[in-house]
């Protein structure tokens, strides 16, 4: 995978677009072997396509395909393939479509505009539905390349047309499984420890990855083999072992979030819940609606930026919040997330998570030391593993 | 920047460590050439030095420190530089100190995270607050190495460190300065067919680039020199005609989010605000209480999750958000974000947005066609520019 852009050199843009094709690819059994990032730059843009090309057989390129001077990537990859520009008159009436109807911008469209309709004529172009700038496919000594922009939302959509041209291209890729298993409350070498026995044991084509992050670790199992059948049936024992050592912490069997698990909960429960929240400021509220359809049992949060941090407010958050929204369960967070507000007996990373429902209210007292946005992330991570515990248990 | 981490490649996590490398290298005048993503496989990352040696003077390595086995960065660099594992007494009592003291477990120390105190012995180690994984500095044929931890609150603690040791390293360097006007509300074709004078008469050492997101365009000026003050001197007058030619849809004169300028304004005015929001569900409020300090002019929101979406719904939120939480502004937002609940007449990617004082009430509507995470936000990001626009106006 091939990202260009100065932006992702110099820190302006987190990119965003290499996960993605990583997931879409590793799920057809294409092991993505390496990932640069390169400037808007002419001569190290051809170097790594060179480069890349000695030891992929398929490379895919983000970026660089907008409709201002510093995108310089069509024009080097008519160079590359020894092609010149021209026209596609499917994709021109598509970006006078798009700027004319859809964006519905008065005037003529602009020459700069239709230029993003010119493709080099050694390229197959793959129709981009959701902008101007069409996907291309390349084919080179024994090599495939596709070239994509970097519009996360665009290149989303050309990447769900590459897989089946990549199936039907390599017909004899292997399989890659991963399963997931999600724990929360305890720390990597503590996770390590447990598992020091397991891992050893496991056979050669199931690896082992550990992926700490905010107080949770995700275990990941990846077999790999040529029958999907096969490989899941091979899988299957080791990850049950898995779970059942690591039990305690166990959160999920997915690679999910918190607010799904906690979601699924409720949605089999068929209860509803609401948040109060201070210091974490709307962001749970936020991971909970971010999952389709938690409407259904979403309520809504109140927002409040006032509040003393202490074990008592957060236990009348919760009844409030039960009272005044009508719900099953409420989670209430208050606390001092930095860098300032913090006192003497209160310093920044005291936080109060607080759950319940109509009959019952739990506390947790956390002290936390890292910077703002972490400690929003972390004491909203620890609200959601505190009351999926308290859902299972009440 | 080379980052080690099979769960890159296979996308399970995204890599913020390199944007913020990125940053805080330029500011020093150090420019990324490439960033290289490699798996956890000895060849791959020994290749990657080798290669990477070739053309930068600086590498900084992320990731693979960890106390579990798929972690080899570490056997791998005492190899790569010629050294063998040797303990640092400093970092071992740092690691007992963490474990023991601020993490309170129970027991003695664990083998594995004794082991993290284990560095090549022909490294200098750069001592790890945050963290139990020390960072590493080696130096081979003219090339300065860094090694650092793939945990990103530690790596930015590392980071800090690492930036005047390079300063002493690399007396002449270059000075690079970059300058970002921010637009919202028009798209970058546009913006460019504005610029397109402008931008050809730049010279050599100025170069602009276009960051379009959301909605919004970055427009980056970076000159290079040798001279900061110069530098800056040349830079300044190109950067005025730019904020002139773009002034219609300027939102900020620095590379700042619209959460932090609509906070200047707040604050400026010594004003308040709060939020009602249905479909982007505690998303604005969380964007805005990011910002450190926001507790004096944000005072809460109101995260509901029924209400009809119509231009009369919002108006009321507004008006009962001012009323209830006794504040100056305030912005409420309700719309059908996806991918279920669209009906005929109101489709998936309908928003009405308000924003509003006391005298006073303005709405606007959007018609989305992203997918739920790009619609709330596009919708925040839509809600924060038109409350900045009427807190200007009003």
């Amino acid at each position: 995978v091939i990202t260009i852009g100065d932006e992702l050199l110099i820190g302006q843009t987190i990119d965003t677009n290499s996960a993605f094709i990583g997931q879409e690819l590793n799920n057809i059994g294409i092991w993505v072997r390496r990932r640069v990032a390169v400037g808007d730059n002419y001569s190290e843009i051809w170097a790594a396509l060179d480069e890349e090309s000695k030891n992929s057989r398929v490379i895919i390129i983000t970026g660089g395909l907008g409709p201002t001077a510093d995108d310089i990537t069509k024009p080097l990859l008519a160079d590359y393939f020894n092609g010149k520009l021209v026209v596609d008159e499917k994709v021109r009436e598509h970006v006078r479509y798009l700027i004319q109807e859809v964006f519905k911008r008065k005037g003529p469209v602009l020459e700069r505009n239709l230029k993003q309709a010119e493709v080099p004529d050694t390229c197959t172009v793959i129709f981009n539905e959701r902008g101007t700038a069409p996907g291309m496919m390349f084919k080179k000594n024994g090599v495939i390349y596709f070239s994509l922009p970097g519009v996360p939302h665009e290149m989303k959509g050309l990447m769900k047309k590459i897989i089946p041209i990549l199936e039907k291209e390599f017909e004899e890729l292997p399989v890659i499984i991963h399963k997931t298993a999600f724990t929360a409350g305890q720390g990597e070498s503590i996770i390590a420890e447990m598992l020091k026995e397991f891992e050893p044991s496991l056979p050669p084509n199931i690896k082992l990855a550990y992926l700490p992050n905010y107080g949770m670790v995700k275990l990941r199992l990846t077999a790999t083999g040529t029958n999907r059948e096969e490989t899941e049936k091979l899988l299957k024992p080791w990850f049950s072992q898995l779970q059942q050592i690591v039990k305690e912490y166990l959160v999920s069997n997915e690679d999910e979030g918190l607010e799904l698990v906690v979601g699924k909960l409720l949605k089999q429960k068929n209860a509803t819940m609401a948040t109060a929240e201070s210091c974490t400021g709307g962001y749970i509220a936020h991971l909970i609606t971010s999952i389709p359809g938690s409407s259904d049992y979403f309520k809504g949060s109140i927002v409040s930026i006032f509040g003393a941090v202490s074990q008592q407010t957060v236990s009348e958050m919760v009844k409030g919040t039960i009272s005044k929204l009508k719900v099953d369960y409420a989670l209430a967070v208050s606390g001092i997330m930095g860098p300032e507000g913090g006192t003497a007996t209160k310093p920044v990373g005291t936080v109060w998570i607080a759950v319940g429902n109509k009959n019952k209210t739990e506390t947790l007292h956390l002290h936390l030391r890292f910077d703002r946005q972490r400690n929003i992330v972390t004491t909203s991570g620890n609200a959601l593993n505190f009351l999926r515990k308290f859902i299972l248990d009440n």
